[in-house]
């Protein structure tokens, strides 16, 4: 037992850890190749296999290293997310479901972050500041959602193809406050009616100072810590 | 009274008070599907005017609960927000005022901000922003008269889409400086003028630059709170 | 003379300035509606002669104020600017330099820059900034020779209408530093060469790079004082 | 070999230099005028064998100023840049090489970096910037991997113009990050998968997120010092 716990400590565990990691990323990326995913089908396969078991095994040790307090492993975060993705590799995806499988593999490469410790603090400190945004994107859902129905109800007879339906409404607006394009959809709503512009501006005003003032709460609240 | 003033400020009447709001919007966004408004369109407006009684029933009871002094209910700009919300929803909207009607009952929703405390608060900081920010927002005012005239003069009868009056001259101008298609607009006016490229550039960046400085003022007037 | 410098800092004098600079603001305004400038031609003339022996008398009881040390006028940057606009306007253009004539009529509306406190601030403010980031700019500037002369060797010959020669490259790389309609460019010489999109890629990274880092020493410019 | 010291260091020696550079540019700035780099070919080349002797004189005089250690001399990045800039520019670069050796030359712009102490100052400040922002790039490119491989599994059947391969899909994503004409991609995935919607917003919601973080790691980096 004091072996295992000192093997999931070592510092070459860890790496051959990395570097199976990044083998399967590579060997996700050669099967986007068509000439090659034909031809080496079955290597690959294999090389998945392997690949499968060395996680397995990894989860089972490390395991085993917290045994017998096995809440322990499952404490932390990151552990969840390795064990998880271990255990819905294990479920056999094919036919129509071998699309969700290979995106389901591709998890794998996310991994990177739950082994390499700075990307693990990184994303930590990233999701630690999501709850201090909580509240500003529930105000930004609200005028998301008092301009969709607006949109709707003005638009969406002359302009379906931007305001047909409320969830059309929502992704317009998205789009309109990454300042993509508004003003293509703008000219078509603006021909029909001479105040549309109206809609417009003061959506962009309104939504970017918002989305400002969240950066800038990020930025205050990294100042103080 | 006394039971009146208990009652408004109970942790349960407000919890009520919000869920008949998210109800209120869930009504508004079921009603934009064209099937569902049609077939229980009596039924919809049954709910909305028990909701729209219920919203008087709350203002009336918040008045009395600061009867005598009615003066200390409209101190409150959130209290007057909600109680123009309401008297403006008595007043009958029919016939081709219905779509007005509909937008205002839209704002039943934006009460969500007015009952949330902590919304309540991210608004009031972000209005009480607004003064710092008025007289930089006076010098954009000034840039884009003094520019929209110029494009007026200049480009007017070669390129009368964008800046055939003053009013598009605005609009297109505000579509530059949310860099949103820009070059579109002046190659229109490059094929004509050989320096037209220098009305674009010295626009986008005088703009940005004062946008930019609107920004930081934000963030130091933030830092001195 | 005492009373000339009493009137020139007395309260309701400038405020008189200010609505005589809003009203010349207004008429340049209504001169954009063609109707309306037609018809009222020479009324429009006559307003802005009024106007224009305003703003000559404020300039001469200004100078006289200072008098006899006339440099003390000139010492101040403002000063100079009103007494620029005012001579410039004094310069007859008719025919071919009516357009002209119009343009600069037009920057007596910055005047109201110079006569407004708060806005003189903010500009003063703005300007003492551009000479920190000078040198940011020329090294913006070098980024941009570099990229434009290679951009036209590389493309010239197969993309003339966005790399034909050195000035027009340049202005291609302003557009894509705004990141507008980048790709567009892209594409056509992407078509050519397999290998375009590294000039593209490598210019907005460290383009918007060096931009972002200006950026930050703005605010941290303004934090240190 | 005091004296050579003494010059190298001089003021005017560094103002000659910088003359020359600027020369050299303005040089290679003609040579894209094609009626001028035609008619004067011998003129321009003869000017360029001139500029290039003088940089293999001042890269002579300072490897003997700092004689006999002339490790010294290398171990200032800033030097290293020089040299290499002087050594490639000697390698004869004719035929199909002759765009790159036009390239090559064009570096000789980038020595103003070098020659300028503000510029140095800067672009070393920048540099130095790079090693605090390496783990946020690896989350980025572990990021832009995912997305890389799950559009290519899920769109390049049917939008094999933007994720046919590995290389186009990363492309395509960097434009969407940009927030560049990325609608135009979604709408055509749209057409064919009613949840391609979700892709792209994720995106965009994580992408821009983790370049928000950066750029605010990057302020409060400069604030530390
Ligand atoms: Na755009
Ligand atoms: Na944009």
């Amino acid at each position: 037992h004091a072996r295992v716990i000192a093997l999931v400590h070592n510092k070459w565990f860890e790496r051959f850890i990395i570097s199976v990691i990044v083998l399967s990323g590579i060997l996700i990326g050669l099967e986007t190749s068509r000439t090659l995913s034909q031809t080496h089908v079955s290597w690959i396969e294999t090389a998945h296999a392997v690949i499968l078991s060395i996680f397995v095994i990894e989860v089972v040790l490390k395991l085993y290293a917290c045994a017998p307090d096995l809440k322990k492993y499952f404490r932390d975060g990151w552990n969840v997310f390795d064990f998880s993705i271990v255990v819905v590799a294990l479920i056999p995806m094919t036919g129509q479901f071998a699309v969700i499988g290979r995106l389901l593999r591709l998890l794998r490469v996310a991994r990177l972050i739950s082994v390499l410790p700075e990307l693990r603090l990184i994303v930590t400190t990233l999701i630690k500041t999501i709850p201090s945004m909580f509240h500003v994107v529930v105000l930004m859902l609200v005028l998301f959602y008092i301009y969709a129905v607006a949109g709707f109800n003005l638009f969406h007879e002359t302009n379906p193809q931007f305001w047909g339906d409320l969830g059309t409404s929502m992704l317009t607006l998205f789009r309109i406050v990454t300042l993509e394009g508004w003003t293509q959809v703008m000219y078509l709503d603006l021909a029909n009616h001479t105040w549309a512009w109206m809609f417009y501006v003061s959506f962009i005003v309104i939504g970017t100072f918002i989305i400002i003032n969240l950066f800038i709460a990020l930025v205050l609240n990294n100042l103080d810590e």
